[in-house]
């Protein structure tokens, strides 16, 4: 599939920090930063725009932060390789703690929020694309909003001068035919907008979907070595990229990268496909006690968990 | 998805026995016999159909040959929860060593071959036929197959009297286009057939792929519990059947198996996504390269095996 359009987006110090609170070392981030620029990849996600205070820096690590002066630590005095961004959660940053793009290493800021803080998304877009930064909205977990209130998000992000809107699909629900059907429903209803996807892997469905969304038309696609990520985790970026013909791309340094940085810590934590993440995703529940039964010391007693996640709220 | 055509077997045994020389013990075979029957899945696939003295006994377990005496230690004195089947590989049984149907526990006899094979598959399983058995044929590594060779093969099948031929997907290459393509092309060449599908899991496609069969009308499903088969292995069966929303499918007792002997083995044996696999299903190469990577003790040392994997022949 080559399509000039397509951006590819790694997530894998944001989203894979969410399981080791960001304790991965400057090291880590700079080679990884290294060979997603020589991979071709466009845009790296390099944690989480927080203000100081809002965390404890040395509990969340760096890149729950991303100040200017831990991303010069990462990028060195050499020419920056690829586009940077952070994500920013509502109610985590103050609008002053967000610098002028002319003093920031930062390309782009994701705003990531659930259907009822849309409003306070598009304030928060907006004022970053004020500031000078590229900005996206990323809707999460659109597999439990209604019909309505999802259409009425979309129109108010039709409204919005944010050019990119994300589909995401954070308990790792959807089935292809999911993805058509709210591709379609993105496109239509958000005329003139470039629409991105966000994966999770619980029913091993990420890459799956990745490729549904492409050849719906959905040109942002996120993604993360080895999958890290949250829980399931996410669409693999060596995957993905060697499923796009786009010449640019190249799988070999992030094979290097995953052997020299990832597959170590994939020894120290666990993402990926385990069956409490498998239940959560195809009962469309957040992962939340799927984490916590990973955590604990009887993670493989399943069939309890099962039940717990099936039975009856009394 | 419901649609009563549907049948769905598992293959935990006979394609998770490549990982282990099918070492596994009666009771572990007996637990996932009366999980599968309780969940609803239409058939187990035991073992392999082998001639005596074709292989060690000792060396490859009685799942390697199937005899009769084998599969009644499974059943015991009950009745039996769910049909039984055998693969038989092209010059590994001597068609005397098939017993009659009356006088066997099994219902069906599963035929591989490659391309090259299909005559000797289709004497073998019309003998089946004959015998009194129900009888596939499935047709491995089509990736690899050029047109005009599967359009001969598809020919030869249609005019056969074997019943159900399976689309085979062994080195986990095929992307859900391929599927759509693949399908449509063999329900049009075996008019009256029924088509099956059998993926691996060398790129987290193998249940994707599975749902793009069945959407394409393909009945006969192949999976196994969490996924254990050669290499990277197969479509999950507890992902597939919460997927199948036939009624009579049931979903936990698959998870209580898992826990009680499936979990067990992932710690034994490395089955499932390892980079190995995702560059030899990307590159569509057999896996032996891969396995052997795996079992040797350098199996993280996957830029070497990837450069070696994409070198070219001197």
């Amino acid at each position: 599939m080559f399509r000039p359009q397509i951006k590819v987006i790694d997530c894998t110090v944001r989203d894979g920090g969410l399981m080791n609170k960001w304790q991965f070392s400057d090291d880590f981030v700079r080679n990884v930063y290294h060979a997603l620029g020589k991979a071709g990849v466009d845009y790296m996600e390099i944690g989480y725009l927080s203000s100081e205070g809002m965390f404890c820096r040395k509990e969340m690590g760096a890149w729950k932060f991303c100040a200017e002066n831990d991303l010069r630590r990462i990028i060195g005095e050499e020419e920056k390789k690829i586009k940077l961004t952070a994500m920013a959660d509502i109610g985590r940053i103050d609008y002053h703690d967000i610098p002028q793009k002319s003093d920031s290493s930062l390309d782009m800021v994701r705003v990531a929020c659930y259907v009822h803080q849309v409003d306070k998304a598009i304030d928060l877009a907006e004022h970053c694309l004020d500031k000078g930064y590229e900005a996206t909205i990323n809707l999460m977990a659109v597999s439990t909003v209604n019909q309505r209130d999802l259409e009425e998000a979309l129109s108010d992000l039709a409204k919005s001068r944010v050019p990119i809107i994300y589909l995401v699909d954070s308990f790792g629900f959807f089935y292809s035919e999911h993805i058509d059907t709210l591709a379609k429903l993105y496109m239509e209803r958000l005329p003139g907008k470039t629409i991105g996807i966000h994966c999770h892997n619980n029913q091993q469905l990420a890459f799956a979907n990745t490729i549904s969304a492409i050849i719906n038309g959905i040109n942002f696609l996120d993604a993360t070595l080895y999958g890290i990520g949250r829980g399931a985790g996410n669409c693999p970026l060596e995957l993905l990229i060697s499923f796009l013909k786009n010449p640019k791309f190249d799988v070999r340094p992030l094979i290097e990268v995953i052997e020299k940085e990832v597959l170590p810590w994939s020894k120290k934590i666990d993402w990926g496909y385990f069956i409490p993440y498998m239940i959560t995703g195809a009962l469309n529940q957040h992962p939340r006690a799927a984490i916590a039964q990973m955590e604990s010391e009887h993670k493989d007693k399943i069939t309890d968990f099962y039940d717990q996640a099936t039975s009856l709220p009394t």
